[in-house]
């Protein structure tokens, strides 16, 4: 029986100051979705000390949820190496960088109203139709500019797009720090959101011909998985993003080579396994389509993302040598 | 006070015998859940009813959990004029279609062991790597075979899939039927499921140059929202099928047309609106965005697919007549 | 790898006219949770057709829900042998039994007007304050009856009030049917509902000195257990019912019996495992804990009840056979 | 429109180094649920520095999950004033406060083996049966011991066993803390947890004729809310204590008093709204039964508890002042 009882749960002590790295230590020593934050924190670190190329997934209104600076950090401190997002983060990674704002509102405003004054809402955050409108106008400008003699993968568009932002704006963002820091960003589902719409807008009218490359993000995501030492996923959310991380590993058999499956994995998802959905599944399950290797140290976090990102991501941020001295993984699309 | 009392909860009856349309009936006099299903049903009637166009959303993988015949069954008898799906539904329903099947499974199954014997798990249901695979080839080789010399819509390359599978197979699926009923199918992620990667490999080995035209797909479905004469959505789950149509109406705006949001809409789904992502947002929410109408008539109904589904096109084919009678709009693109 | 594909998922067909013990056998094809509400139905009538002492537990606002004659069903055909429920369902059944009635609402209505109009509200049902308040003093008036001499189990308690509104009103409810049928009614929270605020009440005012004996409960419930040749659980929702029937295999052990364990297991459940607790824990977790037979059938249905309940009862309500010859069990408290 | 954007939503920054309080300072700036938990930070501080009632309701597996020292924090510091509680968390307590542990475990655990070795799980959390029992029989002979003539609330029987306990052992625990601080403890549902049954054993065997005088605890509860200058309430998951609290706004105008509703709300719960039941209503919902007063401080912070109680009560145990100088309130059963 004593077999059963080797580490027990060490109750959580309130002190009078307490850090954010300090609080995560103490949620190990206890149970349930705060022992399996801790643990992301911990799979999370052991992807920095060896030379794993880490996958972040992006999925929900992130940026609106005021997440947009924890991803900036991210990036320019490179604790993740390729960045899969749906469009409606980087559109709205954008609007910010441009210098406009969300704002805070609440759940139990009046809809139709708002309809009426075009004001937006996403939960408890509204924005200005007008300027989202702005913003789209943007956007179809740059992508008239660009040459449509041939399509662009997600990755160019967004280098392009993030360094011409980072010509107009000193404000920094997710684009502009992925273009400066080399981290490439693809977006598999770019049609579904204003990029699709502002691309549509200016072709609609005779002024681009702008296509996107989706196929070539399958080969490079791949190329990217098969060409690391290991491979590691941290996602926020299902959805397009953590599909298309995770498909790399089944490309990779598809396109003749030998996956391994991604060695580290961390979910934080109020999704479950039981509606049987890949956005809420199981790293276990994964495992049975070999997308995730059979030892892999793995943890689904079931929490709003808004409270657990910032603090892993703050208690990774005091682990600073950790930080500092990450030997960055070479991705073969950089 | 009085005003608050119109209609009285009408507590369920058990019968010897009870049609779904009647069990449905019965839910209407309840609260709750049920009372949502039963109010899915009447404004799915309602859009049949009149002159709207439908658009369904198809999130999950609602194939293998054996939704496919009811999805056929929606587009045969025209109950829906525009399938906007994941990938994965459409590579599972290719999978049936050529003869292949989806095997009953558990939860339960040890995932590694599952990884090596190479079955592939989706929660309970489980489905033969080698069989998967040889599906991708035939997919990379229907791909080859294209003329690549011009990018695909989605709608075009699942209306010739969906020509193919029909002249291989005689077993009717969701690509079969859409093509002979002239419903069009759009994938927005179409890179993010076997198709992008089956594809992928006929490229990778130089035998086809095949892209997807997804500006193109964004144009056609708000064409298609623009010139019906009203617009009703029913989602199965969230994910790019339900942003995909949802942002119909935003891209009509931007396109420079009026757009009056759709009028009917129906949601299936798991998601909540409290971690602010669009899958689990209110269809209130999507007013303030104007892409539902300000009197729209619109239900969310919290259930898991696979129940509330079945039950709710059982329940609208048992009225027959109004099956048989629908005034079916008229497509752009058919 | 052929040791893994026994029985093909069994796409649900549409027809024109489906019953529900129909639907059922469809679902019991597909996957995800309409397999589990098909195995729900096949393990209770498993129990129906052996010898085995049934028991239900029953929370949530399942009588404002519309509920309350799937309950008196279950109760006068006794497709179960002992009821335990939270005091909620068992004063909305009253006020239903005494003539008035639960109304259709609304989730978005105005609650601070609402409690200015004495209008309390259920989720999307409300009901007059005022007529709650006069189903209290009822029920005052019906403790202060009682002889106080010594006290009453909740067993006993129901079953009095039960024959006292059976000669009051010819209107069915949980209740006058459990009274009539000698089915046992528990509610092992019963202070924590308008029961104990009633008596409550009456004390304060010294008209009554009205003790409930829970402990005697307990070893009541226990005893059912333990005499029954097999037990069954079914849970609609968690809470205190739940909980109370599961211990009673903890507490045959405590009173120095040999507990099996409950043999037969259904829950309806929205709550999940995730957080921990016992509402929404597997019947699995419970057979560490030996209150769930090692070999028990058993299943979690993750539905509204308010869908579920109204399918699984009426698909049983259509075996007419199985209903009408089962032998009951005989309990040790009737 | 520029009435709609007043506070702008501000990105968390990463620093290297942050207190738990800077954190939650942070998340003020954010949305969803990081927001919301920073507003339950915001409203107990209020709590604190009026002259308000706190009460505190305890459900889930709580001090399995590692919460124990929390709440002692919360007794010894008085930042609760009445604690209502499952019956299980206060089994727990007494469990490692005669010092006995939990253990870390698993979810993915064979529950049949574990039975068989006599170790229960809790979600990823175990403990030794025998150790359990052991516990029981301590239970039972303090239960034994007590003068039976006359019956017991269970704030009377609490107090006496966390003396007994602090007699016992230097340990400090919720019971111990509790008695200490003359923080009384209520448990509607005692019957329905080892206390029930460890009494029910004893009097089984003729030891003992212990009664728990449940409806005095209506009766005192309401008391506390009546005599309070204005009370708040912080519920961790629902059950019965968040109803049992919840009603003593109803129960005040049962007993001709008049009520004005709580005036401050916190509760974290995994629960949601949308399937009727009273541990996961909102808090408007509550407004329509008077629980709540019309113009009340509120929150809901959808979160596992295991996160959000160990951040919220570190940020308050960091405003020294305002813990330190809390005048508190006097309560009639002290």
């Amino acid at each position: 029986m004593a077999d059963f009882f080797h580490t027990p749960v060490d109750p959580f002590p309130i002190t009078n100051g307490c850090s954010v790295s300090e609080l995560v230590k103490r949620m190990e020593g206890t149970s349930f979705q705060a022992r399996n934050l801790a643990t992301g924190v911990d799979i999370w670190a052991r992807m920095l000390e060896g030379e794993t190329t880490i996958f972040f997934g992006l999925a929900g209104a992130m940026v609106p949820a005021g997440m947009r600076r924890i991803m900036v950090y991210l990036i320019q401190n490179r604790l993740i190496d390729c960045l899969v997002s749906t469009g409606a983060n980087l559109f709205h990674d954008l609007h910010e960088t441009l210098g406009k704002r969300h704002w805070k509102g609440s759940p139990h405003m009046d809809d139709v109203e708002l309809g009426r004054a075009r004001v937006n809402r996403i939960y408890d955050v509204v924005a200005s139709e007008d300027e989202y409108i702005e913003m789209d106008e943007f956007i179809t400008a740059f992508s008239n500019g660009l040459d449509s003699g041939r399509p662009y993968t997600t990755r160019e568009y967004f280098r392009l797009l993030g360094e011409e932002l980072a010509r107009r704006s000193s404000e920094e963002g997710i684009l502009t720090a992925a273009a400066k820091a080399g981290v490439p960003i693809y977006s598999p589902a770019i049609a579904d959101s204003v990029y699709g719409m502002a691309v549509a807008a200016g072709r609609a009218k005779g002024q681009n011909r702008l296509m996107f490359d989706l196929v070539q993000d399958v080969i490079e995501t791949t190329m990217i998985a098969v060409k690391a030492k290991s491979s590691g996923v941290v996602y926020v959310g299902g959805g397009t993003p953590k599909n298309f991380i995770q498909q790399t590993e089944v490309c990779a058999y598809i396109l003749g080579e030998e996956p391994r499956g991604h060695e580290y994995a961390v979910q934080i998802t109020m999704d479950s396994p039981q509606w049987g959905g890949l956005s809420g599944c199981t790293f276990e399950e994964a495992q049975s389509w070999r997308k995730i290797a059979p030892h892999a140290k793995m943890v689904t976090i079931n929490s709003d993302a808004t409270i657990a990102l910032p603090i892993i991501v703050s208690a990774l941020a005091e682990r600073e040598k950790l930080v500092r001295c990450r030997k960055r993984p070479v991705l073969p699309f950089e």
